[in-house]
């Protein structure tokens, strides 16, 4: 069965690829989806419609919205008519990345005790203001946590329902491949954060459990997966899929080394997190493993010194973790694999057999990304 | 498209509206999915996939099968045939409802902060021991929590995988009517909780407030929808529907209402929680909503004495409050209208229109629960 759904503008001449035109279509569908939820809300009750408020408010305040705009020229690419009349049913599954991506956000940020998100509070925070507003009883961080937890919860589910909504609209053939890898994607991210959880916990130093926490968390949920859910809703041949799935592997593990660096040598201007945050917080990235094992090649004085400034607070220690990351050679290392990266993935988008549009679009996002 | 699942095997002469067949095919339902989550979680990573077993025992060591249960009677009761061709996809979606169900008690025991589960250490706490055994860097209460977060996102988004599993083997006919129903008790039980956790902090004391919940929380969730779904798949008539709507609210308030005379007046040897649980929680239930209404006529004392002793720790409190509900009346109030809703509920299941093996197995399972 296809559901008749409210059709979609057409882009504007010569901006189908571009990511603005992503970020238009994402955010009304998701007021669209997010609208007829407001009314179901109200009907439970009238603090869960404040809390569905809260929720919306999250998801559409901010995000770049990267994972749509692959998903998107995924589907360009195979062949996708940005006009065409299955236009709509693509973008309702764009927006579903989305939602899932706050769900996971709202719940990271609880993990990681976190209180702002992209400048503005997080969302466990905002909970946590209204108890104070209130002057509520019991524990105002954890009530703020509870809801952040159930409306994450909610963002997960929605997720669901709105991908599905989609995904009706699609020819019935074209759904299970979508399925597989809509599903494939849910557990790989989530698998990748309990990779990192378990990274911090039992300090593992290791280049290969950072890579691998990279491949999952955010190669293949990022870029990846979702060129592949775009490629397959037009029937993407097995050698585009191909292509998506290594120039996904590479513009998203180049995107998180560049964010390793950006985490230790970053511009508070730019990044809008303290300088050297990751110093501070001891995060294990690729960049600290790298820098860990060329100090200890260097001898025991190195490491030591290395060992006993990451990872704690203050200007001095983060100072010194940056110049001897930058020293023992670390930050040249990961620049040339990010270089090479690119590389190769400028290459094979080169190669690949796609319509001109889509390839433009994909060259742009990726840049934008490395940038 | 219909998939072809794995033949179902034909139940036990007579015995396929019985709690015990449910519970068996449910079992085997999950273990079946799990295994097969497990191997993708190999493939990410091995410590991925220690958290899918905990997550599988979690999911496996216990519960009753409640949901699965009304939501298969309600597709016998609808003509469903337990040896018949379909017979195999209802049992996933069934299966569907306990890992969602996992999902929900993962993140309730982290919201409680519940150190046990039917009897057994909660899922946060059973990653918190992981962490005390290996000496982990951190809080070890954090990481337990971060971990069953992550956990309870994973059977979130894994019942929706199962449930579009099985709904991939029914009618497309038949399928909107499933995911409408699907979708809507996803909210009611997230929404039905959110407004617990205000009625909390809020210390709301009116019955409405705590009816409310209830409905959302218990009612709609544990069996109207769970029935309306089975319903659905046998393609119920607007009748049968609205007797299960009805019969589901019935049975479902009438459950909770005796939960909540268990939380006060239980026997800790049937209840495996302490006596008087949910008075030193100062819980805001039905029972004390209108035990505090009677108080406030009573008198001034009457109604600070109640005050003054509920939500304390303590055996005095909560000897003096649970005498106190008795006396004021509530107790007996809340079980009047307890048989009021059992007995409503059994003379509308009698005039239903169903075979008799699934009416059979509705009266018996709705006994089992109002025991």
């Amino acid at each position: 069965m296809t559901t008749p759904l409210p059709e979609s503008p057409a882009p504007p001449e010569g901006s189908a690829q571009s990511l603005g035109y992503v970020q238009a279509f994402t955010q009304a569908r998701l007021v669209e989806f997010l609208a007829a939820r407001q009314e179901e809300a109200v009907r439970i009750g009238s603090q869960f419609a404040e809390v569905v408020a809260e929720l919306s408010a999250f998801v559409l305040g901010s995000g770049k919205r990267v994972r749509p705009a692959f998903a998107w020229l995924g589907w360009l690419g195979a062949g996708g008519d940005a006009a065409g009349p299955s236009a709509g049913a693509v973008q309702r599954v764009c927006a579903a990345l989305e939602l899932l991506q706050a769900g996971l956000l709202a719940h990271d940020d609880i993990i990681d005790q976190s209180d702002l998100r992209r400048g503005e509070p997080s969302l466990h925070r905002r909970f946590e203001a209204q108890h104070g507003r209130e002057r509520w009883l019991g524990h105002g961080a954890r009530h703020g946590e509870a809801l952040a937890i159930l409306a994450g919860e909610l963002a997960f589910v929605w997720a669901d329902d709105l991908a599905a909504e989609g995904l009706d609209a699609v020819a019935e053939a074209d759904r299970p491949a979508f399925r597989k890898a809509w599903s494939a994607m849910r557990s790989e991210v989530i698998g990748g954060q309990c990779l990192d959880v378990f990274a911090q916990a039992s300090s593992d130093e290791s280049e290969e459990a950072a890579t691998r926490v990279i491949r999952w968390k955010t190669a293949s949920y990022t870029v990846a997966r979702p060129l592949e859910l775009g490629g397959v809703l037009a029937r993407a041949d097995e050698a585009l899929l191909t292509f998506y799935r290594r120039f996904g592997d590479d513009i998203g593990v180049a995107f998180q080394l560049q964010d390793d660096l950006l985490g230790v040598f970053g511009d508070p201007a730019v990044t809008g997190k303290p300088a050297g945050d990751d110093v501070r917080e001891g995060k294990r990235t690729v960049l600290m493993a790298l820098a860990l094992s060329e100090a200890r090649k260097a001898g025991t004085a190195q490491e030591q010194a290395l060992r006993a400034a990451f990872g704690r607070d203050g200007d001095e220690s983060v100072a010194e973790v940056v110049a001897m990351v930058d020293r023992l050679g670390a930050r040249a290392h990961v620049r040339g694999r990010i270089e090479l990266l690119r590389g190769r993935a400028a290459a094979a988008l080169d190669a690949a057999q796609m319509p001109g549009e889509a390839k433009a679009g994909l060259a742009e996002l990726a840049a934008s990304l490395l940038s």
